[in-house]
């Protein structure tokens, strides 16, 4: 176990949260936080518990969420501080719940959804629906009365997210036929998309959207293991006088608070649901990194240290 | 001269108007309004004189702009009359400042600006700025105290945005170091990108973009006559947390009399400053058109009749 000083609090690393912005962080391109460098700890968040500790916020047995890193333990001192939040014990409720519907992902799909503005009877589409993110933007969107379509990789997603989530429609993008399949599910078109994914799938998304639509754009996935970035047509956005906002949850650091009161309400309520793959051992990390981007996840990626 | 029936006006087109628009309109492609088809008159705004009524709203000698489209007499019927507004005949005020300035230039101009936000000290670049609608939509950025730098493609009319018009800066494409000279003219980056080209000019804009940065787009000129459409990088909306907004005045009828009042109001104030091309004669308009993608135009591009 590292050594700490006054000051400092030692963690033990209990589960990481694999996100496909790590992806970005090791991408030498302009971005919101630096990119990591070769030779320092990989940036990833995680859930920890303290086990020792010299600094005055924290004893033995809190827990914790924040940017941990791939790594066993952390430690946390006055600079650090800030990128740490203080999490409870809630019985019935697992630790993992603090990275996904509690953690970035539910705070994700909380402010692009505001973004969204959505009203009731708006068809929204969410891509990487199955994900950790877009399946809790998808369920908030069913919350709002949205008519809602996810597009996702595998039948098996679809299936989650119709049968378990309560989509109204799913669009398995490996199928050759559709975009046809998409049309048919937004009779009336597309007033929101939370967008995930870029490229192809996102441009037939922005073909069939209304007038006056909106776009949170939150990812796209499908251009961070390429060379070449995420190109899309802006005579769409600008022929249909569509809104496009993207956005990163640091901006809203002041408000976790309301948003995750606000998810864990509907959590509570049984409003928002969840399943997680679990990968056990931290060697195993730069693998499921890699799952993220071939499809192999449904749900929210947790490594288990 | 055509012949009228009861219930229709009949106008001679004294001025058109030549809009990079137009050249969407002949295009075979998704847009705003339905493509003009061939063997139509092809659409445009202009200038017309009423030269013979047998409508109650018309008289002899009033005047009108709206879609006279490219012919030397227009009819102004029930269904026809959404489609024209009488203007003022205004002492010392040039009948072509109602398609530029006060017209649907000047309109796009003061909506974008509505859209873009703009706050004092704010840096704003304007793209095609020494074009009808860039030249105002700059200008418009001075009166609300941003620093106003404009992007053209000749010496000339850098010339002209900044020393006549009050541009802070103004950079000509055509140099080859014209990206570091603009990254020169914007030391505190830019808050507002008045997007009216598309493709790599707009593209290096919103590599210079502020987080949290407003982009009002206007237009995509540099796609129109290409087979590709303008494409551009979402990751960078996306990391700079950028918010797009297209725009087409048709949304904004409404409030055309509001922002012609106010537009007016700046004109006779000497706040809105501008310049005509004139093309002398019918037959020249489609060269004329062709002028505006070739840079031949500064300011408001007319073909008198």
């Amino acid at each position: 176990m590292p050594e700490i000083k006054d000051g400092q609090a030692l963690a033990r690393v209990k589960y990481l949260s694999m996100d496909p912005t790590m992806r970005v962080w090791m991408a030498d391109i302009p971005q919101y936080m630096p990119p990591v460098q070769i030779g320092e700890v990989m940036r990833s968040l995680g859930f920890a518990e303290i086990v020792e500790s010299r600094h005055p916020d924290y004893k033995k047995g809190d827990r914790v969420t924040g940017l941990t890193g791939l790594q066993e333990y952390v430690i946390i001192d006055a600079s650090a501080k800030q990128f740490f939040q203080k999490v409870p014990k809630i019985p019935f409720v697992s630790d993992t719940v603090f990275l996904g519907v509690l953690g970035g992902n539910g705070l994700t799909a909380f402010f692009g959804m505001e973004i969204a503005q959505p009203k009731k009877g708006d068809t929204l589409v969410v891509s990487a629906a199955a994900g950790a993110t877009g399946s809790i933007a998808g369920q908030i969107g069913k919350i709002h009365g949205c008519r809602v379509v996810g597009i996702a990789g595998s039948d098996d997603k679809c299936a989650w997210i119709t049968k378990d989530l309560g989509f109204d429609a799913a669009i398995n993008y490996k199928h050759p036929d559709w975009k046809e399949k998409l049309a048919a599910a937004t009779p009336s078109g597309i007033d929101i998309d939370f967008e995930n994914v870029g490229g192809e799938i996102m441009q037939e998304v922005l073909n069939r959207m209304n007038l006056h639509g909106r776009v949170a754009l939150c990812g796209l996935l499908s251009g961070y293991t390429k060379e070449n970035p995420s190109m899309a047509n802006f005579g769409t956005v600008l022929v249909k006088r569509l809104r496009v906002q993207g956005f990163i949850i640091l901006d809203y650091a002041s408000r976790f608070m309301e948003a995750a009161t606000q998810l864990g309400q509907w959590k509570m309520f049984g409003k928002l649901k969840d399943r997680e793959t679990i990968v056990e051992g931290l060697e195993k990390a730069p693998d499921a990194i890699n799952m993220l981007f071939t499809g192999g996840n449904t749900g929210k990626l947790i490594v288990k240290l």
